[in-house]
């Protein structure tokens, strides 16, 4: 590599890893390899194929072109998946009509009910805090982060990945693992609409995001009762939805 | 909206769109519903499903839940198409086997063969006159760009989207629909190998990018003849493979 100007940094990893239930692959990601079974159970909870005690077994089979993730579920939640995988195959190839697929994607979620409170000091010092637990940001500048915060406690876990939407499964599927308490959701990146489905499939009631949220991500939070912090620096931040849950936002600058 | 510290933006549309190929829906994807048309060419070529010549009618079908996004092909790409769906329809719902879905992401692009030469200080000015053909990201600072650069032109189109797989699928329809002649691709957003196949595609023998590339985009993008820059900024770059289009490269400070 030559450098023209500044220094250069390491490249992350990145590996195409399919998720694989009970022999049928679901998806295709490109991801980082590390903690890939919180991701099988983070993307399973919030695609809704599979609730971590539906899982049996989580193998990472490492193959020359990548990872298959193979996930072995129960019984009963096996024969679920195959029923909705035969309702949703059209008469052609993997063919939803396109309604039927917007309809899947634009799904809403079950309403957050918990009743975590945070201070405007607590979303500060979480934002400060954030960056010390991002090791592979530090090295490569190119992965996003994901982490879970607990009152009184602060950052409990912390997960990354070149993906957005991996990090955030890979910390959901850590946190369910877990039987963590209530908390809330802290994540590196822009709030699209699925990062507001994943939180309220794990039912965090809030989240706090350094980037923006799109306008769609807003109306999803507010219906689905989730309070959705965003633009979220040291210096500052936004509440979008349900602000009932920030406490002594005058206190902050 | 409260805001708590400096001041709030306007948030982007986001809305989901399926891309349905002569009534099968291949792919649904949250979008900024902005250049629809850009994209399905686009989407349909970066993923081997058809190329421009192959499309007969792109129509957008705006629903309560987003857009039906119909392309209708040739009737011989229609046939390759669907031989190709009924090759990958396993025994089960839309099943391919994990190693068969690798071998899908991991694909390898056709070599790029095209004789492109950037100076250093081209790279530099274009990453200079980047930011000014972003709108939508300096209303919303949420939103990835791409764009098209040609010698003695500089940046001839760009596009924007919420997703940056997005972003470079809309810049390759419109580029690859206009004909235009070889240039670079400059995104303002990582390299991941999808995005690495993505420009083989469309045949551009240079991509430069604002932030880093992982390591699987640097190793194909060398196999695949490509010209890969990153960490492209005003003040310097990294030029990661194919060294040989960037000329002049100790002129830049």
């Amino acid at each position: 590599m030559a450098r023209v100007g500044a220094k250069p940094r390491t490249c992350p990893d990145e590996v195409a890893v399919a998720l694989t239930f009970n022999g049928t692959t679901q998806a295709v990601m490109m991801a980082t390899p590390a903690d890939l079974e919180d991701f099988a159970y983070g993307f399973a909870l919030t695609e809704g194929t599979a609730r971590p005690h539906d899982i049996e077994s989580v193998t990472v089979v490492e193959t020359p072109l990548g990872v298959d993730l193979q996930v072995w579920t129960t019984d009963a939640a096996a024969e679920r998946l195959a029923a909705r995988r035969r309702s949703m195959l059209g008469p052609v190839g993997c063919g939803l009509c396109g309604i039927d697929s917007l309809e899947q994607a634009m799904r809403e979620p079950m309403a957050v009910t918990g009743r975590l409170v945070m201070t405007a000091e607590e979303v500060r010092q979480a934002m400060v805090d954030l960056p010390g637990h991002q090791p592979l940001h530090d090295a490569t500048r190119a992965v996003h982060g994901a982490a879970f915060w607990q009152p009184g406690k602060g950052i409990v876990l912390a997960r990354e990945d070149v993906g957005r939407h991996n990090a955030l499964d890979k910390l959901i599927g850590a946190v369910a693992r877990a039987s963590l308490g209530p908390g809330a959701v802290l994540i590196t990146s822009r709030v699209s609409i699925d990062m507001v489905q994943k939180c309220a499939a794990l039912g965090a009631p809030v989240l706090v995001a350094v980037s923006a949220p799109t306008a769609a991500a807003v109306d999803m939070a507010a219906r689905a009762g989730l309070t959705l912090v965003a633009g979220a620096r040291p210096d500052g931040f936004d509440v979008y939805t349900h602000a009932e849950r920030i406490k002594d936002k005058t206190h902050v600058a």
